[in-house]
């Protein structure tokens, strides 16, 4: 059996509409391309599992999806039930780390037919890739609370950085860069303010530009590289960033290119020890979750990256030409990019793309 | 002797360039308003003080300005001589925290005449302030290195938050917030992946929102929020957030406006115990100083919240109306919003229109 074995957790919120999507449009590239797929559910991972069980995943989760192949994954988070940071580092956050999928690939590209926010900025002038570390940085659990509910009170929390960390994914974001055009790798930074772990941040990339000399690597301060992200989205290419500066920009990009709604995110172990994890960049989004409205775009481009992932690169591109050719279309657009589609519309848009 | 005594630190690059206007448009307005000032300037808190001394400032620096009505500051930095931490470490950020300014107050402002890089937003559409903490959170010095030059090496960093310094820089936002038509307060904040401090933060927000039930309280990660800033900026009123997110927020909200060039920043210690500080949002730009082509309208707006902290309000009017007029002018614009004029034509044109 050839089937790639897919783990699906769709988790909560939009999660739960979206997913649905992006596996019909797997179902109907597969017929196309001759690959099959196994796709097993797992209600974990999910505020109403929390609900019902006390935790957000049972202790045998990792031996549960462990052996696959790739996690299809939705969204999780409902802070109207379970703390938001309950609810991410029992879920979400604990892949990242136990399936060691420290690279956070997030591409940012402005589409046809989707209008952007900004002014006089079309197709092709914005075409990047945010490359975040995902394991460590300022999502360390370390810290702790003193002297409550009194005038000294006093909260720590350590931001925590490695060598093998900070290298292995400065390593991935030149690698990246050598097989792109522009060869071209800018960091954020903060080393001005952020006096200890970013200049260690800013010391690791200058060594490892010293082993990419053809590769022209730049450097901002998370400030004005934001700033620069509004105003000069041409200039970047591949931009390498801490775990929280990663997290911001992978936002922030997709909104310069017209909607989070369409962005993707690729989770990954590039030595392939553990499954990679596929999943939108927006959130489970309680203000729309249950009216069919959301963007199922960002889901489905998820599931081209895991198609790359799993070495199905001609899937991958056709999924890729569908979702052009839908997002291109008004007709289909959902609510997000100014539209009147459902998610289900968007959705099946797509897979007649195919 | 009724003169507001200013100490005057120009700083490094284009700080050198920008405050001379800033003291032009003072010393008119002063004219006018029947007010004056004594100018003490210092030449500490620059690179070529750290080049000449070893060290950013002298020993006694407090005792040198700490007794002034307020700083009148340009920008520090020189990253080609000396690494930023250590200058601004030595500098502004010894100024913010010994003087106490815990408060970072920004206007993002959408000004008629200044060409935003957002489509189809007009003066009016964008109109708030970021409240910044100034003093704590992410910006501390306490960390450090073990392992150096080894596969183990590790570096750390806290974050620290004190229930005395969270509580008042909410104070300080939701009193400004009631001064304001829309009272409307957006905190910033990540408590789903900064999973320590900042569900803290949430805590303390909630607490104050409390005691002010006329106002509209809501909150958003930073990453949201940062999307949020270039697809509805016209959401916010009043938004307050920690140091490093009030920095990326405070740079992001006046590139969505049209440049960062005529933001201003008053760091502030509401109790007058110490000399506030007021500075443009901009840095040092290294990459345009000594061209006189930088923008010094953040300087000069910078005097304007200045005039403001020092009782006189007319004067800041007539100042901010003079900017107002200049920016509508487009033979007065300098390079960052497309123009050709100087610095010195810009400052001059302010001087006139005074
Ligand atoms: C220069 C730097 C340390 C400073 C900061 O991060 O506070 C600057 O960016 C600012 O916003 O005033
Ligand atoms: C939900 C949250 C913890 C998560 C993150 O901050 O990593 C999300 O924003 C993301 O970007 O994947």
């Amino acid at each position: 059996d050839n089937a790639h074995r897919i783990a699906v957790i769709a988790g909560d919120g939009i999660g739960k509409e979206v997913v649905p999507e992006g596996l019909r449009v797997l179902e109907a590239v597969a017929s196309r391309c001759g690959c099959s797929f196994r796709f097993d559910h797992f209600d974990f991972a999910s505020c109403d599992y929390y609900l019902q069980h006390g935790a957000m995943m049972p202790a045998d989760w990792k031996a549960q999806i462990g052996g696959h192949d790739a996690i299809f994954f939705g969204a999780v988070g409902w802070p109207a039930t379970v703390p938001d940071h309950v609810s991410l580092w029992g879920s979400l956050i604990q892949f990242r780390r136990e399936f060691d999928q420290y690279v956070n690939l997030r591409p940012v590209k402005l589409m046809p037919g989707v209008p952007s926010p900004l002014a006089n900025r079309k197709p092709g002038d914005i075409d990047f890739y945010v490359v975040r570390e995902n394991t460590e940085g300022e999502y360390s659990s370390i810290g702790g609370r003193i002297f409550p509910d009194t005038d000294r009170e006093v909260v720590v929390q350590e931001t925590v950085m490695t060598r093998i960390g900070v290298d292995r994914i400065l390593k991935y974001a030149f690698d990246l860069a050598q097989r792109r055009d522009r060869k071209h790798v800018t960091s954020a930074t903060k080393s001005n303010g952020i006096s200890i772990t970013m200049p260690y941040w800013d010391e690791r990339v200058e060594a490892m530009a010293a082993l990419y000399p053809e590769i022209r690597c730049d450097k901002y301060h998370i400030d004005i590289l934001a700033a620069h992200f509004v105003q000069h989205p041409d200039w970047f290419d591949v931009v390498v960033a801490s775990n929280l500066f990663g997290d911001i920009l992978s936002d922030l990009g997709p909104a310069c290119t017209g909607t989070i709604g369409i962005a993707p995110a690729g989770n990954i172990n590039p030595e392939r020890r553990f499954p990679s994890l596929f999943e939108p960049v927006h959130g489970s989004a309680p203000d729309i979750a249950g009216q069919g409205i959301a963007n199922p775009i960002g889901q489905i481009w998820s599931a081209a990256l895991m198609l790359d992932h799993l070495g199905e690169p001609r899937a991958a591109a056709l999924v890729l030409d569908a979702i052009e050719a839908v997002l291109a279309r008004p007709e289909y657009r959902t609510r997000d990019l100014g539209g009147t589609a459902s998610t289900e519309d968007c959705g099946k848009a797509v897979v007649d793309a195919l």
